[in-house]
């Protein structure tokens, strides 16, 4: 075979959600696209806030000079300051340009630090359910797995953790406002994971860098500010980017930001810096940057999310669906009616409605719902919902 | 220390071109950017074509709906239909968009295609003078690089290509139009070449992939057409990207495509697809891929580059200097005038003139300049390479 084997053996076993693609694609082909109601990716339906077409006309008519050219890896220097003045106002803490890479997207910024941080066989605490491309990345840079559970409400279990972290542990990575579950972790959970990392790395003598993934933390409802890692823990970085607070994720726009006060935080962002231009991004997409460092403090409509979030809650719990109330992002996790989530998907899939099982992020039991769609995918979807759940208490 | 060692490591040694940079950057704060003459970085000077300016305008003013969305990983099919269209016209084969994938720039491309193709161990052979990311890339993906000499003309001898084939030989990977050489590999080359490795895979019974990082197809001078590697060896692919053709290099747009009759093309493209993805990738930025869609057979006036080239040439030459005449690209290679490129490179220096020394390539004993530059510097520069040329000479 002409490829290697691992990238086959990866293939075979494909993605839950890369095969609730494959096969809602064949269904709107099937039945045509109006009659399936897919809520297995999140692709934000929304366009960009009008700031950001405005900020694209005025380059679009008005060029920079060499605005297309190579740039230092790190990115443009205003955009990267941009970021620290809102990370500044944010946390209450001094950023500057010096902690901010800029970068393609989340996923570039997270392989990045893994490629940063990582030797070969260091350990990565991830908890399920989990964003499945973790595992992914930090195999792509010869790291470690390690999945943790959570609780009944999507948290670490802080004393599993406590005896899983080791003198491999590298890092821990969470994920909040959280993909699948729309949980957003607390400032007392947040502050006391800090606190349980900062006794770990004296204990064992060695540094183990928390980073969160938030490229929801603007996406919170019910008028929720997101909790910041920031004033927990010095050891601790921020992957991102613009996919969902400014509807951009073909555009691969996002940055990475490192505690100002974390230790050897120069050696760290110098060997980001390096890393996004050895692993072959070079640096963030130019023109993105010009526009999205006028937008730092700019949001799609939060408001229209909550809305949908609302009216699928209601019309789900009301049919006896049970679920944690989702906190932000667009997704929510409801219990599977029936142990095996993979066949109450397939089940699903026979009235055109397309979720992915709980098992595509380790935790069987369980079905992520997208709600970053029309309202008429939504409304449509309901039927689905019914007759499948009316089926499964009569069965 | 918080850093992995391999990343610290290749820190410390640095790159020659990002040191000359960096010293670059000094000189220039200490005389005054216009007193400094810097010909060690190959970023374009001249603005994307009028073209270009023209299609970002109409997106800008009427926006496509969701045109900033996640779209399939290998990229919008208009977009690889379209240069399917161009690579056919060119080569006279016949691509479809199945044989092509958009990346991050050519270094996306060449990362994706190195991660889909070799096991731990596999080798793939680079020839010196090489660009320097080779190795980065290379062991990003857990290859073995083998780097094998060339002849007066800069070409492969293939006499020490065919012994240095072995089973564990994944790829050969040329990179024509060559930087920093400026030569452009001939068509009897190429047939040579993929006659060897046909005769090697049947002699070993394994797949060789030939791939040639070509961003400079279309800077070829004297009415040259680039020699194209599809005629002489199916199992063949390119990496590549807009950052010279459209003068767009911060803007990360490139592709790979894979010879329309290359066996398991399908799997191999299956495998880039995913890699794309599983990378962190995920896609080549969406509004640059519906612009180059228009642009395949555009490119930025290329006899301005030949322009440049014969000025610096004529000058160079009368001077002492020797050289071959680049045929593409926007880099020379000549000899340094003693043996020790540093050394050389140092003295340059001294009259604020910036070049990188072939050490930085592999080839110690020449020099690499970048013309890509404004008329001002070339000619600022020739002070320096005269004075210098004089004292070596007389001393």
């Amino acid at each position: 075979m002409s490829i290697s084997s691992k990238v086959q053996q990866g293939m075979v076993q494909g993605s839950w959600i890369r095969k609730m693609f494959e096969e809602g694609a064949a269904l709107k082909r099937q039945f045509g696209e109006q009659n399936v109601f897919d809520l297995s990716i999140g692709n934000p339906i929304m366009e960009p806030p009008p700031r950001f077409r405005e900020e694209l006309r005025k380059l679009a008519e008005h060029p920079l000079p060499g605005m297309h050219r190579y740039m230092e890896n790190a990115g443009y220097v205003e955009t990267r300051a941009a970021v620290a003045t809102q990370l500044s106002l944010e946390s209450g803490l001094k950023f500057t340009a010096n902690e901010i890479v800029m970068t393609c997207g989340a996923a570039g910024a997270l392989n990045v630090v893994l490629k940063t941080i990582l030797n070969p066989g260091d350990e990565v605490i991830i908890f399920a359910p989990y964003f499945p491309e973790y595992i992914n990345y930090i195999e792509n840079h010869a790291g470690t797995v390690r999945i943790l559970p959570t609780n009944e409400q999507f948290a670490p279990r802080l004393g599993v953790l406590e005896e899983a972290i080791n003198a491999r542990t590298k890092a821990v990575l969470i994920n909040s406002p959280n993909n699948p579950s729309g949980v957003v972790y607390s400032d007392d959970l947040l502050r006391s994971l800090g606190k349980l990392l900062e006794k770990k790395c004296a204990e064992l003598g060695t540094a183990i860098f928390l980073i969160n993934d938030e490229p929801y933390r603007k996406i919170v409802y019910d008028g929720r500010q997101c909790p910041l890692i920031w004033s927990h823990y010095q050891w601790s970085m921020v992957v991102t980017s613009h996919s969902k607070d400014l509807a951009l994720p073909g555009e691969r726009i996002g940055y990475l930001a490192v505690h100002p006060e974390c230790p050897q935080r120069s050696d760290l962002i110098s060997g980001c810096i390096y890393c996004n231009r050895i692993l072959g991004y070079v640096n963030a997409p130019a023109l993105m940057q010009h526009i999205v460092r006028h937008l730092q403090a700019v949001t799609v409509p939060v408001s229209e999310y909550q809305r949908k979030r609302d009216f699928l809650y209601t019309h789900l719990t009301g049919m006896g669906y049970s679920m944690r109330k989702p906190e932000g992002t667009f997704y929510m996790f409801p219990a599977s009616p029936v142990a095996d989530d993979i066949a109450f998907i397939r089940e699903l899939q026979q009235w055109r409605v397309l979720a992915v099982p709980g098992s595509g992020f380790g935790s069987p039991g369980y079905f992520r719902i997208s709600y970053c769609v029309d309202d008429r995918t939504l409304e449509g979807s309901l039927a689905g919902f019914r007759k499948v759940a009316e089926k499964l208490k009569s069965g």
